[in-house]
């Protein structure tokens, strides 16, 4: 006798990336990670913790650390709320907002979890496929309850201009979430939209940009009268007291983040252009990572083992529209100098 | 216009036990917070963090933990499943098993998690009143998916023989969660009915027993059908890289944690047995707290103020058969002598 609920029995969960079991000679540019550590500031925090404060509960609501991220972007601390990862952000999003029965939607290719959070909720998925060359997003089927936008787009790594989303923000009739897990690495954000349009909510995090995976913290903004109601549905104490601090100490130190951001960029925008005149075909990106595709179609497939044979970790999606390449983030310089001589040692691959 | 579900907009949230601000002097006694510090491991375990392990994603499933954690009861890794707090746990019960419609049940007073989960999830909520002086569970209503027993209870802190929960368990048709929060300071716990019944969930956590509540680690024992299922609906990287390793640390000191739970249970039965003597009535509790009343019915919420007021915090809760006491955390041994004097200061407020 199963008493689990069918539609879950029959689900496959989510796949994270490999996680390398010694650290030794791997390249890893499967999970988006920052190369380089967080800031001086929470190395110097992590060295301050004292061991018998975590006998107590942590701060249910996360008060200082919304507090820094409303004085950040200009918001109030009401209209924010922080979860363990923007994962459980996002769980909390289709929680909140859609009834079982009732729809969401994304297009496709996009983050694989949208889809997972909606079957467990018991909703209608509705997805719409994305055309290469990725210049424009379908408009959200109506009778949405909920749209998710992932900006930059992930796994592909384009952006869509904030004119575009603030158009579909506008003519949608539902909560309009643009999940900006890379916004930091981009050149526009959402915020402005947030500002103006009451159905968005904004999904950000530590993860990538602040070199924090490991620590665990997302965050929403919005209208205050939507975060409240996600205050309800988030567990008591979802953030754990170790990684408020550390994140208060990373949201200290802007001049590090920003210095990091720069150089990933730099990096990501030289790396494009040198794999584009070996023949490699890269979508412009505004993420930290980059999907590449060999000369030839539809071997993203071979590209991932020959990468992973040289001990280089990307990403492989067997899904529509995304067999030709691989998902690569971008490591350090030296790391990506490394890559570009194994894309160069690739190229008789390539040769039909 | 408002997005939100109806039943959520509708409802109150968890609330959690005051946080002091600053920390001096209050005796607090309202969270059930341990009042000794985790082991000397656990403090060599944080000064040996690395911050720039933190830009790597923690091992989404938790395996050294799991392993240690089977190692220690005799079980297998594939058994169990660790989350963000046992609160994430009963969350990740709640929606692996639950369809919406579906009934989920409980004896009250209890956990009132139980029932916000219940209501996020679109179940029917089935609650049986227990009655003082709580020496037996009601029997669950037929039809249930899912039932937990808080054992011991909370916020009660009686414990019910494992004789008395083994026939409850062989007599229900649906997954029986027995919440062991609190087993680690009860003379039994319910692993040996684990094992013969398969339609047990055990939950655990290290925030009591480990003095670990900052840190949030709690896990479920079960059936290995069930836990492959719930890993399904778990976020992805839903404990963080920190906790991971503290965790295994406290759980190496088996020593630090026997001597610290004994400590615990001597200073609640002598507490126990000398306010009795005051006139004080206190259920036997198998927890490191007691719900205790003045000698005057009807006097609970009145005796929570007299002690907030010396400084002593508790918890009172405003609901049937919990209006005649507080529940009270059992501090260490010197706290504890404190509030004792506390309380023959008062026995002149419950002369009629």
């Amino acid at each position: 006798m199963s008493y689990v609920r069918q539609d879950i029995a029959s689900m496959k969960g989510y796949s994270p990336g490999l996680q390398p079991e010694g650290k030794d000679q791997i390249i890893k540019l499967n999970s988006n990670e920052n190369p380089y550590p967080p800031s001086p500031k929470v190395k110097k925090a992590l060295k301050n913790l004292v061991a018998a404060d975590l006998r107590l509960y942590p701060d249910p609501v996360c008060f200082e650390v919304r507090e820094k991220i409303a004085n950040l972007y200009g918001f109030s601390p009401t209209q924010i709320i922080c979860g363990n990862g923007s994962d459980e952000i996002l769980n909390i999003i289709i929680r909140t907002f859609v009834q079982p029965g009732e729809a969401i939607g994304f297009n496709e290719p996009t983050f694989p979890l949208y889809r997972i959070l909606g079957v467990l909720q018991g909703s209608k998925v509705i997805s719409q496929p994305l055309i290469d060359p990725f210049d424009h997003p379908c408009v959200p089927a109506s009778g949405l309850k909920v749209f998710f936008l992932a900006n930059p787009n992930s796994p592909v790594g384009f952006g869509y201009p904030m004119s575009l989303v603030g158009k579909l923000v506008r003519d949608f009739k539902g909560i309009f979430v643009v999940d900006e897990a890379y916004a930091e690495f981009a050149s526009e954000n959402a915020l402005q939209i947030l500002r103006e349009f009451e159905n968005t909510i904004v999904v950000r995090t530590m993860s990538k940009s602040y070199s924090l995976a490991g620590a665990r913290l997302g965050y929403a903004i919005g209208s205050e009268k939507w975060i409240s109601e996600m205050f309800k549905v988030k567990d008591p104490f979802n953030v754990n007291q170790l990684t408020q601090t550390l994140v208060i100490s990373a949201l200290d130190d802007q001049d590090y983040f920003k210095r990091n951001i720069a150089k990933i960029i730099a990096t990501r925008d030289w790396f494009t252009q040198e794999a584009g005149l070996l023949g490699y075909k890269i979508f412009p990106s505004q993420a930290n990572f980059i999907f590449i595709q060999p000369p030839q179609k539809g071997r993203g497939s071979k590209f991932y083992e020959l990468l992973l044979a040289q001990k280089i970790w990307t990403r492989f999606y067997d899904s529509d529209g995304l067999r030709d390449g691989v998902r690569m983030t971008i490591g350090s310089r030296g790391e990506m100098e490394v890559v570009m001589g194994v894309l160069k040692d690739l190229l008789g691959e390539w040769k039909a």
